[in-house]
């Protein structure tokens, strides 16, 4: 019976319960009460093995990973996370795995109350499909199609970090033990900005977390609202450790078309700015104020003087 | 911008829109209108090409599967189908694997109304995921859990057809071709429950779907319960294809324990079987009355004279 004791062992770790749970785990489906005065936002994404993280990847890390992806787009939709559904496929009952990866999905979902629900464990090439459920007050779920020309064009926390993690996973010259942790662990456990997001229903005219890297995904935002992006890449947000150890020169394809940020980027109106930061403030959090929408299509990254740079290579793209 | 134009594949063929679908394909999440007086009802399955389907199962086919094995968990719990999200992971960027998959999905989501609403499409072995959504009305839903004994036990449909199947997909002597046909198609386009499993909100104490195989899904209801069954191994149901084309000796391993049926195992009070009889010959559909709960615990199947039969090896089990 070793797939009930795969499940039992995810079970026993991922035991937060919410009131709105009226059947969780262990029947043929979950059953769930959605306030009347809320909508339902839901979301799945899957990461394979050597495709969405390296194959080195700790059982908490990758735990942790399948979780917040699919937080991270709550998150851009502004909803409160609240139920999640885990498929996992695994090619062994490798009990010390299942483990160590609910430990690491548990931790994320204890912070943002989340009830494990339901899922599948099944045998097969290692793959996790996490879905997740969210709520929020009707007509107010964040979209990515309202940025109209003339809203100013933000993203939160630092870009560009878990790129270069994985550049330079097999080390680098004169790298630090510390900032190399520290890249590492934008890699390995990205903090979806769920808070962030609840806060921009208020302010948002349109919003999308960074998966495939900033230029394509503001791409998705351009399409979708019928705009053009510009930004200012002097203005690109860069953590210490990218500052120190990657050259100045690698920065900005990491910080534009790396990917796997999972912060967000919004548009607002620019008289709502100020206010905005009172509130960010407030939490503790950072943004930066990148550029703006204007007429037409496309988006285009320009240095310090407003020359176009030369584009990187846009987004991560299956099956390139 | 393959991804891009597999995903724009699946969109076109699944376009069954419903009214309380606020937000669809598209965005960061699907955004759902859950009405006030309904409980979501919500569960996921994964396929693993060569683990639940045989390789050389046509897309159309495994499309279709991938959505029927969902829809099949909520008619056990009496749900009526609302929403699915689909995470594909494909090996290469193959618009026809796709499009057929697509219209395999489509024609069973529109037959019970379905919604697409999400998904993700990602590189890797072929795995699919499949997370369904139903609604059904507050306290309603059946569990496995409401077994009394003295109930009776009955099974919709037929037993063992998907599993002989599997057994003689390379032919089997004088196998007509009608009936590998009939028995192939048991296998490959399941026929979810979903009416019967409505109807049964009325008379059924407990009920499940028969994936595993029917003395492994009885076993999970007499635990969940804390009653013990006894079925009547002559009364085992079966199509004119499995009574023409597979020994006798050989039936009650495939209808006991093959696995793949799809069909519903419920639980009833005795007096209500004859108005259940009534409703179920209104709706054209067939159950049949199989056993007893009983007080303590297990599941037996016993020949016509009450002997125990050998107990054949029980339930599809992952990681064996």
């Amino acid at each position: 019976m070793a797939e009930f004791a795969l499940i039992e062992t995810i079970r026993r770790r991922c035991a937060h319960v919410r009131d709105d749970v009226v059947l969780g785990i262990g029947d043929d489906a979950a059953v769930l009460a959605v306030p009347p005065d809320l909508e339902l936002v839901v979301c799945t994404d899957t990461l394979v093995a050597g495709v969405h993280f390296p194959l080195e990847t700790s059982a908490a890390d990758i735990g942790w990973k399948s979780l917040a992806v699919n937080l991270s787009d709550l998150a851009a939709m502004g909803a409160t996370p609240a139920w999640a559904l885990l498929a996992l496929t695994l090619p062994t009952a490798d009990t010390g795995f299942v483990a160590g990866f609910a430990d690491g999905f548990a931790a994320l979902a204890a912070e943002h109350g989340v009830s494990l629900i339901g899922g599948d464990t099944t045998s097969g090439p290692l793959t996790i499909t996490v879905t997740v459920h969210g709520l929020i007050p009707k007509g107010q779920a964040l979209r990515r199609n309202g940025a109209r020309a003339g809203d100013a064009v933000l993203v939160s926390g630092t870009l560009g970090d878990a790129a270069a993690a994985l550049r330079y996973r097999n080390g680098a010259d004169g790298m630090s033990v510390q900032s190399r942790a520290s890249l590492q662990a934008r890699l390995d456990r990205p903090q979806p900005r769920v808070t962030l997001g609840i806060l921009l229903r208020d302010f948002a005219s349109s919003c999308i977390d960074i998966s495939d890297g900033l230029l394509a995904d503001l791409g998705h935002v351009a399409a979708a609202s019928g705009i053009g992006i510009e930004i200012d890449a002097s203005r690109l947000p860069a953590s210490p450790a990218l500052l120190d150890q990657v050259p100045a020169e690698q920065r900005p394809a990491l910080q534009l078309a790396g990917g796997d940020d999972y912060e967000l980027a919004f548009t607002v109106a620019p008289e709502r700015i100020p206010m905005l930061q009172q509130a960010v403030a407030r939490e503790s959090m950072q943004i930066t104020h990148l550029g703006r929408a204007v007429a037409g299509s496309g988006v285009r990254a320009l240095d310090s003087e407003g020359r176009p740079l030369d584009p990187p290579r846009s987004g991560w793209e299956h099956f390139a």
